[in-house]
Parts: structure tokens; C-alpha cells; sequence
């Protein structure tokens, strides 16, 4: 029988005859009690049914022993996968993980208003979204570390791809194979639009290493996702002289473009080429060549620094992980 | 140094000299308590570092505040859009989400080992896997509520499809077309592998209603996941009469399937149909045919039920929500 919940810390300090500070600091065996007090608590914690471990490990890693994860879409593969690798380093730490979805920019005000009166974490992991000023002062108030997974920053820690380097790895794939009218489907976060992509720098950057002149009709801006993406593609085929291929911002927007080519009577890619970036693990499955980017990793990477930030260690301020060319059936040379 | 982990609502009302009820009060800003005593129970929970909003709220609905999802795979799209459903309920109650991930059976033993030691939470989510009886006596111990998200159980409220229905919304539907030699690609938890699948038994009913006799080399059986999907439907095409149609116990092994075809050089579905079970975001992008399940709505019930628990208000201990075919383009009658 586990009476553990009703059990508290001012029980064993009754009981063992000590004060609360006393009980606290022996259970987490942090110094300054003598050996025969330690021993006493913790007989008493023991037979109480009162678990130190987990208490134990939480009061030495951070006070509260929880993180944040303030996450914008849980249902959507980045974001998972971004969570799962930050989880699966937190729980080696015994830390647990708190989540706080903020799908859109009303949820995110919601969240940053209310969170000064939460002191509830000792960390925040902000996944893919760069944080204002105002929300990040209100953090740094609270105490809370603050890390960016999948996202920058000037003024915390942060792990995320070169997005720049992943666009040029994949308009360098098109233009290799020979094409010169290459379409974007540029993916722009409403709630964002300001925002400067350096995915659409690639675009621009890598025509212009090419010689070949920015055809503005070529490209189309919509927001992230599939439908999105067979939207903006139907727009590209409706111009005098369709592109002979195209590249998405993402894999779910370059499925969207498939399916709208595929409905056309068009083939992928003999008669278009499609390419993405990020290796969705759906993209193996529908053959799209992509750019893939280490989702997984970034998250774990980005709770190894939470961990140091916990333990006072010095941490690496920018971790930028490398993206590879993945090519699978969804690329080919233009036709004729 | 906070001891917050430690430090009950108990401990503060002794030290500040008051009753329970006032130390909540106080705590919360509620009225009825006197400036006075308000700040001194205020000085004693901050002496004890404990922080008092988040309690506040928390003692309102539950002893702690937080709910435990468990959950086996992030970065899956089921679970993280079960996952958003059910926080999407429990933010509007001020409740957080604790996240438990259990990958497979080694991590849910150590979650459900540690556990009891952790009376962290006020109710338990599972996500899409059934308890064993020394797990669920584990919790029960502790006073926690337990409710199923995605999986039914004979002993703890579920919120569920009907899986047998499913399957056989998706057999029909072939059936109809005139198909007659009918594959199937059955997906099996590793962890589970006894465990009757309600979508085979579809399966063989619907087979049965149509009078089609079983040929058992038309079934694959593999883990969940399109790489598996992939690699049955290839036993398939080994056949010495293929089939003309496949069902799929899910979008992604149905995907993986249609990989396979397309890399043989057959149509779909002009030269064999598919159909999975879902409505995976990515099935509209692929054109999938397949049956539709309410994912978020089902972890928004979970949630709801979860609420109406902790409130001690009367509960549904089984709600089944339906299912439906979604006809694309990955289904034709069978050619000839």
C-alpha cells in the first residue's frame, strides 16, 4: 500500500523531531544536516510510504522538477516529433514535462498573461516560434529559462536547422537537373506575415547563382500545409507556361502540389518535379524527394541544454544541425 | 530553496494558524477572509515557497492541478491529435498536462513502477492502450482517476470508435465495387501480439456476409507503420493471383502499400485498389480512400469526462463515436 499522497513533509519532520527545513534538506541530501538526523528522516520518509527519489531528484534539478513545452500544433508531425525528442531527454532527468499548446496568437497572449502567476516550471522550451519582447521579459522575470527548439534567437539558447542552407540544398537539386523555371510554393505563417523566410532567400539566392531571372508569376505564398500547397499549385499551372518543377517550403506542401498534378492528368515527375524540405516520414512513403532536417535531435538537443541551464553549466548559446539532400522519385530532368 | 514539491496546503493552515478552508481562500484571493490573516497565510505559503496561484486554481478542480497523458508515440499523428483534443478540454478547466510518453513496454513498466511514488496528478489519460491489472491497481491506489482515450476497457470510462465497424465500412465499400479477392494488410502492436483485432474480425465478417471464402495467403500481418505496409503489400504482389483490392487497419500502412504499387509500375486504383482506416491528414493529400475517425473529438470526450470526474458529477463510462467512409481516388471497381 502507497500512502504516499497523504503523506507530507511536515509528517516526517514531526515524527523524526525536526524542523521542515531540516526534513527538506535531508530528503534531498543536501548538506548541512548531521548523518544521524539524515538517517532518522529518512527511516521516518521510508516507513511512511514517502518516496524520496523522485522528490529527491527534482529539488536537485531545478526547483519545481518540471519543464514547459509551449508547442504551437501538437497535431502536426514537426511539432511531435520536435516534443518527443525533448522528452526523451527530460525523463532520463526525471524531470517531467508540462504542455502548453498555443495553436494560434490568442492562445499564445492567453498563455504568456496568465503565466507570472504559474512559477510552476524552472524552464521553458519554446518550439518554432519566435518570442516577443514583452513575453520573453515576463519569463525571464519569472526566473525560467528559456530555450528555443526548431526556432532563433539573439537572446537565449537556441538548436534549429540553416533553413537558408536547406532551401539552397534543394533549388541546387532542381537546377542541377537542369531546370530554369522552377516555381516556389512559399509557406508564410499568418500569424508571422512580416517575417522574412530564409527559405524564400534561398529561392532568390540560388536563381541568381544560376543566372536565372526571378519570374515573380513563378512564385505563390499561402500558409504551411497540404491544402495550402494544392491550392498555390493549381495557381502555378494556370499560367501560360507552368514551371517544369517546383519547390515547397515543406513536404506537407509539396504533397498538396502532388496531388493537384495528379489530378491534372500530370505525372510526377516526368512531367513536373516536386522537392520539400524536412523528410515528414510520410514523404519516404509517397517517394518525395525532400531536404531532410533533424527533427527529433533538435528537441533532444534543446532539453540537453534545459539540463545544463538546471545544473549552472556553461551552454553552446546557437546549435545549428546539419540538413542532407534526400532524393527519391519525385525529382527527374525537365521533359524533352 | 523551494520545497513547493513537499509543502501541502495542510502545512501552511497549521503554521498560519487557521482551518483549511481559510488557507484555500487566502491562497486564491477568495473573500471571506480577513487582510490580516490572508497576509499571513500569504507570508507562511511564501516562506515554504509555495506558490500560490497555481494551487489556487488547482483546488478548485482537483488536488493538484495536472493531468497525466500517456501516451505511446508523439510523434505519431493519432496520438498528438488525441493529445491536442484532450488539452484543448482540460485548458479551459485551468488544468495542465503532464505529459507521459511510454514508447513501448519497457517505459511503461518504469513509468507505472515509479508512479505511485509520484502522486503528481489528480487523473490519468491513457492514450490507445489497454492497462494491465496491476497497472490499473497502481493508480486506483493512489486516488487517481483513469480514463481512456482511443481504447476501450471494462473498468475505467473510454472514449472510443467501434473498430469492428470501422473495418467493415471499409470491407463494404470494396465489396461493393465487386471486388471479390480481397487482401488485407492487418497491422499488430508488437507489445500486444495476443490481443484480437476488432478490424480483422471485420475482416472475415464481411467476407462471410458476402460469401467470399477466406484464402488466409490474402493476409499480412505486420507492425503498424507504413514501412510495414510497404513491405506486406510486396508479399502480396508475390502472389500468383494478386489481389485486386486492399484493406489496410490504417492510412500509413495503406500508403506504404501504395508505394509498393506505384514502384511496381501498377496503377491505383485502375490496377488494384487500397483503402486504409483513419482520415490521416495526409490521406486528402494522397487521395485516400479510407474510413474516418473523430481523433481530436475523442481526446476532447476523454477530457470532458475527465472534468466531470473530478467535479464528482456522473460520468458516460463508454462513449463509442462513429466512424464514416471517405471515398477518394484510391478505390475503382476492380478492372475487367
Amino acid at each position: 500500500m502507497s500512502t504516499q499522497a497523504n503523506v507530507t513533509l511536515h509528517d516526517i519532520a514531526r515524527i523524526a523531531g525536526v524542523g521542515l527545513g531540516t526534513a527538506s534538506r535531508a530528503l534531498r541530501n543536501a548538506p548541512g544536516v548531521a548523518p544521524a538526523t539524515r538517517d532518522r528522516v529518512l527511516a521516518v520518509a521510508e516507513e511512511l510510504s514517502y518516496v524520496v527519489s523522485p522528490q529527491a531528484s527534482s529539488l536537485r534539478l531545478g526547483s519545481t522538477g518540471r519543464i514547459a513545452v509551449v508547442v504551437p500544433h501538437l497535431d502536426r508531425w514537426f511539432f511531435g516529433a520536435m516534443l518527443a525528442g525533448i522528452e526523451s531527454v527530460l525523463r532520463t532527468a526525471e524531470l517531467d514535462t508540462l504542455l502548453y499548446p498555443v495553436g494560434d496568437l490568442h492562445d499564445r497572449r492567453v498563455f504568456f498573461k496568465r503565466l507570472p502567476a504559474r512559477r510552476k516550471v524552472d524552464s521553458v522550451v519554446i518550439i518554432a516560434f519566435p518570442l516577443e519582447p514583452s513575453e520573453q521579459r515576463r519569463l525571464e522575470l519569472m526566473g525560467v529559462h528559456i530555450v528555443a527548439a526548431g526556432g532563433q534567437s539573439v537572446d537565449y539558447p537556441f538548436v534549429c536547422i540553416d533553413d537558408k542552407i536547406a532551401g539552397r540544398q534543394a533549388m541546387g537539386h532542381l537546377i542541377y537537373l537542369g531546370h530554369r523555371r522552377i516555381g516556389m510554393l512559399e509557406a508564410i505563417d499568418p500569424d508571422q506575415p512580416g517575417l522574412d523566410s530564409p527559405r524564400s532567400a534561398a529561392y532568390y539566392a540560388s536563381l541568381k547563382d544560376a543566372d536565372i531571372p526571378v519570374d515573380p508569376g513563378l512564385v505563390e505564398s499561402n500558409d504551411w500545409g497540404g491544402e495550402h500547397g494544392a491550392e498555390s499549385m493549381a495557381k502555378l499551372l494556370s499560367l501560360r507556361e507552368p514551371p517544369t518543377a517546383v519547390y515547397a517550403h515543406s513536404d506537407e506542401v509539396a504533397l498538396g502540389a502532388i496531388r493537384t498534378l495528379r489530378r491534372a492528368g500530370l505525372r510526377v515527375p516526368e512531367d513536373i518535379s516536386v522537392i520539400g524540405i524536412d523528410d515528414h516520414p510520410l514523404a519516404a512513403l509517397t517517394d518525395l524527394t525532400t531536404v531532410r532536417q533533424p527533427v527529433h535531435e533538435q528537441g533532444a538537443r534543446a532539453a540537453d541544454i534545459v539540463l545544463n541551464l538546471l545544473q549552472g553549466a556553461e551552454v553552446d548559446q546557437a546549435v545549428t544541425m546539419p540538413t542532407q539532400l534526400v532524393i527519391r522519385r519525385s525529382t527527374a530532368p525537365p521533359a524533352r
